[in-house]
């Protein structure tokens, strides 16, 4: 209760330091990311994978609506994890700042410059009074001149590069299988596998409409949406289809069960 | 007691997070979206479908008054829940935005597009100090070169795509029923039927001044709303009028009864 | 108590939801409009009647000077109740608002738009920091071509249309009052009898110089406030007057006795 | 202490209603008013008389700074109860307002305008945040093309027309006196008078010195202070003069007696 | 500690009404002018006098640096009690207020229309929030075409005339002192005796450079600082200076003795 | 408990003064400083080393991304400690202010003039209200015409100048390393050595992507990073690379066993 | 616990006044001044000294950082006690401001002017809201047209001329020794001595790092900071030095001991 009281103090109508030189209201938000469902990020020699949790409580909520993997640029895709609309936000400033750099350098924008002008706009919300910080964590993905990159932004507005990552929700799990089974050598392909199957750890099955896949490729440098019908290929390829997804035919054993698709 | 207190210290003067990463202002403005008379919305093949609960208490007061539902532009309806008067400010911004779009770009505003331009808007009122946030969701139904889409906007600025959806009072109820009844390949006609029954769960009675329905055909892609008449043909139809509105060989059941109709 | 702490966390410096969804402050407002003496607003075929009771504690004060009445534009006048000076500034508003589409448009303004660019107005100060919302409820009467309307507005900012409406203190007896007697096909002249004797169920007795009445006259489309001797023509046809207000041969039977005037 | 500690909530900061409607800091500033000597305003036949309690402590300070009525402009004085420096800029802002008439329109304010501008401006201090209300009523006094005119500002900024009214400490004792013996048709000198024995129920004596009268004579449209010898006069006449203040012929009996006057 | 409650809720952030109408920051503020150094003022026929008490600690410090009298203008003088940062401000207000009328008008300013000036911008510091009251009372002493006049300005933004005042520390005892003593008809060299004696009381004794003294002749109109020396004489030729002091052939008796000086 | 509610009571809003005149603010900003990992500066006669800890718990996160050594122009490198995003505004402004000098006076800015800017920049942060003090340290080294120069920024906006320094985590057992090994006449490579050595103070082994170095050569004037083989290089002369580190070779020896290294 | 309780009340946002009339944070911030270092200044006839003490903590920091002495123009210096930061930018708008008179009036600004420029500026920080008070006194000495002036400045901007003075931590001790041995007549360089002795009397031993020495001398008009030889040469003459600064024949004696140099 004590330590309660204590919390509090450091909360009121401005992002400030508590005794121990925390900022307590960039911890909460951090917390808001943790209450969000999780996003992964896998870096691979091939090219950047993104991939999103999309799972919905409704079976009348169009998946396609839930909004967490985004094109910033032609070469740069952004996952993010925790308050939506507040990522919202964060996305149309990558946008905005992309196309800045387009119109004024007449070429792409970095994906690293791209991340660090986002990061010191999400710092200005914990240092400067009247608004509150970011809820939301993004991964951000692209190609520079054939090299994938992939950031990572929190709600201190600090910027990391990451092999690959997992935020949200039960992130520990993800991010520890990620860590086992994680090869520099990886091709495109095995990364949208690693991730699928690093999801699956946190999740009893995945559909086609439960994810989302965004990859920017390093030859072309173009980040691409995976269709349902492409994300249901992945899965079927590399059995992670609950059966029910998995066509007609689909008998009644356990999700693990191996199936095959076309 | 511990936890109200608690609560408190998130409360004042700007939203900012709760330790568990929660905006409890965002939160209670969802709770003003529940003290709302429910709304309703549904798409089918043929269009789109916009119900509102408009009873009101008192015979002198104009039903038609009680507005919860608008024409944002010709081929746009919004129907909201919770506090009418924020409604109204964000039905504002929706025209000028939809009219700001054809003035730029000679052409309608996609639904989507609306949309989100609308929970930028709101999201701003819950990250920057010196205002609450909008306590009311909003409906948005519309359609684009024949498609049509329905999206929900929460007080926390998020947009979600659905397929038929209630807002306000005992939503649970009616979106239970909803899932139950829901087809994709409903006509407009069935679309309005529906809501009309899910509505219905909840209400002893529905008479035609209760209810506003409105709706956008996929086909000529134009917002009506529908007349106290043939929102009475409809519940006539599908046997939802109260007996004593139905017609003239209503029998001396109930105390209100007696009503005739052409 | 527990409840009054409560309460008051969501009282400070700018006017924030309370956990089950509601805005304290506009309900604090609500109650200043309460303690205010009551003004009666009645929609008929032949025009709308606005009445507001202007009884004075002391002898010595004009009542003339008791400001409930209100000239907006030709075309429409404004009762209030609850906070004077909020109320006149509300009726400036009112009026640069109307002038200013008849510069614009070069024609009146339309009754609901006024309502509900006033009741735009109003929500600002319930929603937007560094002020607190407006303490009064207006009762906005005005003919558009012709037709009669009658609106409320309220201190959260909603508009609402009516037949037949009081506000103020011992709103709900006068309101239950018009409930039992108002009629759709009423005169004007009877809509003013139905405002005076629904008032007189809250008062005493009702002098000429107590109350005021404005009526907008659906031909003429014209404000009219009545004279002290109109109103005492009124209140003597209906046999409202007490009998010393009467004339020199008053005797002294009771308030309610029956008296002719001229 | 309950009630204390509800009251204090509502006392921070912002002006802000409570729970039952009431404005706290405006009721407080009205306390402000009580706190003040009193003023006097008596309206004649024949023009205005404004009066104003001027007692001072100290033997050395000037009575004639003791500011308590003003000219605002030529047809127009104010006299004061309360907090002395608002009161000096609510004149500052009435004459400025009275001057921009003449130069704007060539003609001079006419007095309820003016009271009404003031009105408005004092209840913008009462609503929009970031200062406390005017801790003073005023009582605006003046002709209108012969008419005489008497109004009351207070600080919620409500406007009231009187016919004789006191206001500041003791106000009630003064205005049962004036309700007493106030008649419709008193000459210009009779209102003099009226104020001067309303003033002399609550002080035991009244000395030239210790007054200040100013009038707006019907006929002249013009405002005047009298002075000392004037004020003495009336006194003289009207047996109002404490002895020793009389004449020469003062005898020994108060302690403070001992004065001669030229 | 109920009062002491109470009082601290009417001292955040804003100076604002306490529930019986007190502005607690000014009486403060009122407070903080009686922790300072006394200083007196002296109308007589002749002029107005000056004095200010400048005792120090230390003997090392400055006694001319101890600023309390000051020069605003040719004609006019002011001496300040209270906080001295305070002090510094409002005579920088007043030495660009008279200068600008000199621009203007090609004449003096009026000391009654500085000190108003002045009380002026001390009021705003009262009511207008994001500041807090000036700490500090003013006298204003000056000659207006022969006439001396004497102001005093306290922390609310009051302007009152004295014949004789005393502000500071200790004030009562001066004030009685003045008030036991002073006629209207003294010359302007018995008005510095009358300060200095009234001084005496409540000092053990005086010396030179302990006191200040400024002085406004009547004839002259200007504004002159009397020099250590020219003190020396006033004191010694009335007797006021402590032995030690009033030149080498000082003896060791008691600072009561009397001494005479030249 | 009292001690830590008097803590609060200057932590609210703005940063202002404890009674014992601290600024709590600010030394909280300072825990936060210690609670980052540690950097340290040696100035040599050959040069400035800076030296970043830059290990990580994870190992997918690039370590390079660990930004805590920067280029703030050619001939000026900062180190920082605490707040990663904080840092980076303060090395954006570092830039812009060096950028600017070159352009107005066609010169290098001085490494003084650059850090003074600095602090007077985070002196702001610590007085005026609407932000938080900047959560950081900083090391600024640098070389004007030849000459070594090592400064520190700290929370409050001080600026000192080293020869050695360590700040971060452990602050104090690094620079008592310093203190027991520094040499004034110590050459570049000796810097980075006793740099390096006084890391491994705290740290149970070093590796080349677990740590930065910058040096600015006092000859060349220019900052340059080691890039991991050159670290590799220091750490294998100087016998400080753990031994699976060092090459294929690498025996089961402590980590303190000598190894050499081409 | 009352009376703290009571102080806090006075600290929250805005400098405001106590009950008592006292202004806390400036006392707070008078408290940071006592934190400080000592910094002496003594006028004499030959010119104004200024010492500071600049001893540190670690044998790694540079001493010559430490600043504490300052030139403000070619006659003035400035030394200070307290938060060096917020010195630093007093130093600054010192240096602005007799930059402009030089501009303005081609001659160098007085040493009063400057002064009262400053503390004008540091009590803007006392009145206005949204900073706090600079936690810093400054001794600023100069020398115009001959005549050599000391002046201090504190937190509350009141500016104060001294023959001799000390502020910072032990300030009583450091004065007490001031007052006995000034006198007027002193030279410069026993000026300087005084200093030196005085600050010995609170210091176990002076090195010539250890202080700063800056002087004005009176005939010059020139401000000149004291290499550290030259300290010790002062420290030598007047055996002021600890025997292991001396020289290379110091032996081991206390540094209390009598030492000669050159």
């Amino acid at each position: 209760m004590q330590g309660q009281n204590q919390q509090q103090a450091y909360d009121r109508g401005i992002t400030i330091f508590s005794p121990d030189g925390r900022l307590y209201q960039v911890e909460y938000a951090r917390e808001a990311v943790k209450r969000g469902t999780p996003s992964i990020g896998v870096r691979t020699e091939g090219g950047v994978v993104l991939l999103v949790d999309k799972r919905i409580n409704s079976p009348l909520m169009e998946e396609s609506s839930v909004e967490k993997i985004h094109k910033a640029d032609d070469h740069v895709g952004i996952a993010s994890a925790g308050h939506v609309a507040d990522a919202r936000q964060l996305i149309d400033y990558a946008r905005r700042d992309a196309q800045i750099n387009r119109v004024r350098y007449d070429e792409p924008i970095a994906v690293e410059t791209l991340t660090k002008d986002i990061t010191d706009h999400i710092q200005q919300y914990t240092q400067v009074g009247g608004a509150r910080p970011f809820g939301v964590a993004l991964l951000i993905g692209g190609v520079d001149d054939g090299e994938p990159r992939l950031f990572e932004t929190d709600p201190s507005g600090t910027p990391y590069e990451w092999k690959a990552i997992a935020i949200g929700e039960k992130r520990a799990d993800v991010q520890d299988y990620l860590e086992e089974h994680y090869r520099e050598d990886l091709t495109l392909d095995e990364g949208v596998e690693l991730a699928l199957r690093a999801l699956g750890e946190i999740r009893d099955e995945l559909t086609p409409a439960g994810v989302g896949v965004g990859t920017i490729d390093a030859e072309t440098g173009t980040f691409l949406e995976l269709s349902d019908d492409e994300i249901r290929e992945y899965l079927g390829e590399h059995e992670l289809l609950p059966e029910a997804d998995e066509g007609e035919e689909s008998d009644e054993t356990s999700a693990e069960d191996e199936e095959t698709e076309e």
